[in-house]
């Protein structure tokens, strides 16, 4: 089995409260399948321009991802620059220079088309549904998008809900998306228009699955030590959707331990910058902080407890 | 048992998005008992004037509430305004008439003075330190504070800490009273002052309980429907405090308890504007929702799935 990622590779130059980090390799193909390659085998899909250092993508082709499809463009690659405020809660953007990504148009190349699973990152949604074209039915489509497409393309991206099985989105965008103040109630309204299921990040605080008629909630990690926040989602979406497509069967415990091996990957990825953690990470080490994140909202009721 | 509580008996003038309310009973020992009730006896020790609804707390006398230690002054019993923003993460306060509160000097009734459990609701740091002055050994003396004794009153504030067994605050106030943005690392500043204990309160996504080498989380019930935050905190603070309060030993899975019962008090706080909601809650609801929370963070990992 396989997860297929189209989505960004980056160079990012990052401040934060404790460094920073000049041109480093980032964008969401790149956390995704740093994340993902944990579980499952990755394909990715993406430009760069020649300038990019590829070399530095090598422990990712170590890990069995296919960086195959990541194709080489005349100019400059896609350049992001951000500072992140005191609590880390807050970003502002220094610096966006699109480069190629600009006239980014996925091709699948004819070995990623019967991904199980794939994962549709922060691009335009007329190009992640010309993704959904290329591929063979996939057993889940997941999808990533931001305030800039809700404003901005929302009749396509409504269009392309109705392909979507999961959509991942952060609380704000949530809100925004089905103009609706209420969290609960926002689900619901993005679940009439075709996802059978919808995680809610928020950051920190954690994150929310509503699948089917279930809600699921995994905290943030406590970390004492949190150096960069960037890449946090796309590693969840990674650990997430990487379990997941390892998985046979994806009943609600798939979809809960799904959530937890996300936020897992996710509270990895911040503790250094760009995907450096993940290059030492093992799956030992993976399996010890889900047992952590499960200790850290285990709760047991007695009988002669519940009032 | 019995749990003692000392704060604020307001009068709210409150605008939401879904309604408002004007002088209708609040304040800080008035959402407690609301809670706390639910579980044990409450004995309540504050101020209000002449002009205050007293019959309008007689659902509180129903339950076992002791008013006596509510003392009536001459003057204007308090009063607060306030509006919340569209997605009630926010408010702006609109007025506020300190009144008889202004003057407030604990009186701790002699019948009150060997309770077992203590809440220092959000007063000046000086009159927190003089309840304690004036009670007999409890087993656990638990604090709100805020920004403005934080940076108005550190010195008495700091002083009371080492007093303190639990302390329960918001996570901008944690940060800001260690002058430290990791928020692990807030509350490591803050136990070694004195506290055992930490409840980082953080509003609709949830409250985390540090308590000695444990860290325990429960997220923010997802409601539909909303109508007014007003008093959460004080109520989840009477859920967590009735509960312990109630239960012979308090281990882990006691704390741990303590913080559902709590985030359920809290969560049926915001249903409606004041006390309204409490005035029907039943002890089955309670326990309904309870194992709601369980079932919103419950999961399991096989051998096999470990990696």
């Amino acid at each position: 089995m396989s997860v297929l990622v189209v989505g960004s590779v980056a160079l990012d130059s990052v401040i934060t409260p404790f460094g920073k980090a000049d041109e480093v390799i980032g964008g969401s193909a790149v956390f995704f399948s740093a994340a993902a390659s944990l579980f499952t085998d990755v394909h990715v899909v993406g430009v760069v321009g020649p300038d990019y250092p590829r070399a530095d993508l090598s422990f990712l082709t170590d890990r069995g991802v296919d960086l195959s499809g990541v194709e080489t463009a005349e100019g400059e690659s896609f350049r992001w620059a951000g500072k992140y405020s005191y609590d880390l809660n807050s970003r502002e953007t220094l610096d966006t220079r699109l480069g190629v990504f600009a006239d980014f148009q996925p091709r699948i190349p004819d070995a990623f088309r019967n991904a199980r699973t794939v994962f549709l990152g922060n691009i335009h949604p007329s190009l992640q549904a010309s993704v959904l074209d290329q591929v063979e039915r996939p057993d889940l489509v997941a999808c990533d998008t931001m305030n800039f497409w809700i404003n901005g393309a929302r009749a396509e991206l409504e269009a392309l809900l109705g392909r979507v099985d999961l959509l991942m989105v952060n609380d704000e965008e949530t809100r925004q998306l089905a103009d609706e103040p209420n969290l609960v109630k926002a689900v619901r309204w993005i679940q009439e228009r075709g996802p059978r299921a919808v995680v809610v990040k928020k950051g920190e605080h954690g994150a929310m699955l509503f699948h089917e008629n279930e809600i699921f909630f995994v905290p943030g990690y406590p970390l004492e030590d949190v150096r960069d926040p960037t890449g946090a989602g796309d590693s969840f979406a990674g650990g997430f959707l990487g379990y997941l497509d390892s998985t046979p069967h994806w009943d609600d415990g798939a979809w809960r331990r799904a959530m937890v091996y996300g936020s897992v990957t996710g509270s990895f990825a911040v503790a250094d910058f760009s995907v450096r953690r993940f290059r030492t990470l093992s799956r030992d080490e993976v399996a010890e902080r889900a047992r952590l994140f499960r200790r850290l909202t285990a709760v047991e009721f007695e009988i002669a407890d519940a009032l």
